[in-house]
């Protein structure tokens, strides 16, 4: 039997078993299982992996767990900004959002640009139009909204602010790197960069990657990270691997991470796992942390990281479930 | 002396002798000289290639003969909707804008943002806000448009009509490569991807890049092509290469094309020559057409494209200028 399967990320980030409550730990456990079972039942049932990437994703996009669709963080504006893209690995056909307020599941917008619009990416309210044309539901921006995010926000503020007007001098550069979220709560603490994603192979040989998010904790207002971005975020090759990567989005569109992995193995034969390493050891030498998830076209996964931790799991044919969310990055 | 240059594109697409009047034709040359010179002049003052490659860029956007800037196209709202994204090689640093209707220089822009913002990619009112932060002037939209791509955009919706009620079945898939714009006028006629892109080596052996466009005409508000996407559209990296793109952006995104030239040289060995073939050849088999223009890290530089023509040109420290226009890429 030709090896299938799926492997899903919840965001890498400063992930501490330490810190993180046991309760929460479970649910976090509970929702990446069921959103590992969500995509591979498909697979099983002979489906294909497209459709179980986007199974997985709505899962967490629908869980106020995760930095996408419902709970995504907030911008500098207090409004949730929803990027997401989704690529086919059999045709390379490939579709993606960004900048959107009112799409309930970013990736199945995604999805439909990929299959029912002339083009690869649509943005802000030219795409939502697009989504209106198609009958989507046009949900309200607090639909998105939860109490957690309002107040990781106004932490990210109060910091920002103190920084200010702080008498110290921050070190040459560090004034770039405002994404961090920081509290005396053991949880708005964390640099958490929560991106999901999802890469799956089905029994047909075919893989595809998908990735969905709300971007950084009060960011500016029109940034985009490397999420909806074909080649940085996700990419998916049946030639080679579907990737989907969660970090510092900058550093990954600037090392065009989820193509290299590709890359690497195309053109100079690397494995799966010394492929994804390499791009997240290019992440690093740049200054920037996160992480990814990957299957290849025999159903190997690789889940590196270079944050604490990273909510993980994944399910194979030939490997029953492994959920996983601190470090020992496999 | 190390070597030092710049090569420049005003876009492919079915550019033919036959169809181009003389007197447009000396325009065309004569603009794509003066961009040349623009970039040129300040490599050879010792200048840096990331100002070369912005010098060069603004002489093509500020001319209403290239869809970039001045005389973009008119997307299916009739209004200039335009994108831009540059790349320091030294640095891996970028910066990428897409979605603007207001700023005169969509490059200068991508260069502010990667070097005055924390993030890569800014899109929308969220970019044009952070222009007003730094004292850009706003233009009127009008500022963009011309009485010829109005005309043209005229022609592609006469034309994508007359299709949606024409009696003949279209082929499988056509109907998703509405960017051609069709006229008795000789011109209106061809199919031109007029994004304009410089790359540059300056004499400290630094290599930088940037794309600007306006994208297809008639395109849906809210599409992105490749030009602003780093890895697609645009790329440099001082290890390899520095390579801007112009073509069916959809197709250029899919295949990771400025992305993949260099990953063909760091990974494959391939020379810039030999590279570039290869990810205008990806292109195409995808079903897409376009080129590119690139230079590596001694002043070779590479011009492939699979259009008939392609407005280009390049000088470097031991090659006198050269612009051309039609077939025989080299």
């Amino acid at each position: 039997m030709r090896n299938f399967g799926i492997v899903i990320h919840g965001g890498a980030g400063n992930i501490l078993r330490e810190t993180l409550p046991p309760a929460l730990e479970s649910q976090y456990r509970r929702k990446l299982s069921e959103a590992v079972s969500a995509g591979y039942a498909l697979l099983e049932q002979g489906g294909n992996s497209l459709d179980a990437v986007i199974a997985s994703i709505m899962v967490l996009e629908d869980s106020p767990l995760f930095n996408a669709g419902k709970g995504a963080v907030l911008n500098a504006a207090g409004a949730c900004e929803l990027d997401a893209s989704v690529m086919n690995g059999r045709t390379l056909e490939a579709g993606a959002v960004a900048g959107l307020h009112h799409i309930r599941n970013p990736i199945r917008l995604a999805r439909d640009i990929m299959e029912k619009s002339a083009h690869v990416m649509m943005v802000g309210d030219g795409a939502e139009i697009f989504a209106r044309g198609l009958g989507y539901e046009i949900v309200p921006n607090e639909y998105f909204q939860t109490a957690f995010r309002q107040r990781q926000l106004a932490e990210a503020k109060r910091l920002e602010q103190e920084r200010a007007q702080g008498p110290r001098p921050t070190p040459a550069g560090s004034e770039r790197v405002t994404f961090v979220t920081v509290d005396d709560n053991h949880f708005l603490r964390e640099t958490i960069f929560g991106t999901v994603g999802a890469a799956a192979l089905d029994g047909q040989g075919n893989l595809a990657a998908g990735t969905s998010t709300g971007g950084m904790t009060n960011k500016q207002f029109g940034r985009v990270g490397d999420s909806p971005i074909i080649g940085a975020g996700t990419y998916a090759d049946n030639a080679t691997a579907a990737v989907s990567c969660t970090g510092h989005g900058e550093y990954f569109i600037r090392a065009g991470v989820a193509h290299a992995v590709c890359s690497l193995m195309e053109y100079q034969g690397l494995t799966l796992g010394e492929a994804a390493a390499t791009a997240i050891r290019k992440v690093n030498k740049l200054g920037g942390t996160g992480g990814l998830i990957a299957i290849d076209a025999k159903g190997n996964v690789a889940l590196p990281f270079s944050t604490a931790g990273m909510y993980r799991g994944y399910r194979t044919a030939r490997q029953s479930e492994v959920i996983e969310i601190f470090g020992n990055a496999r």
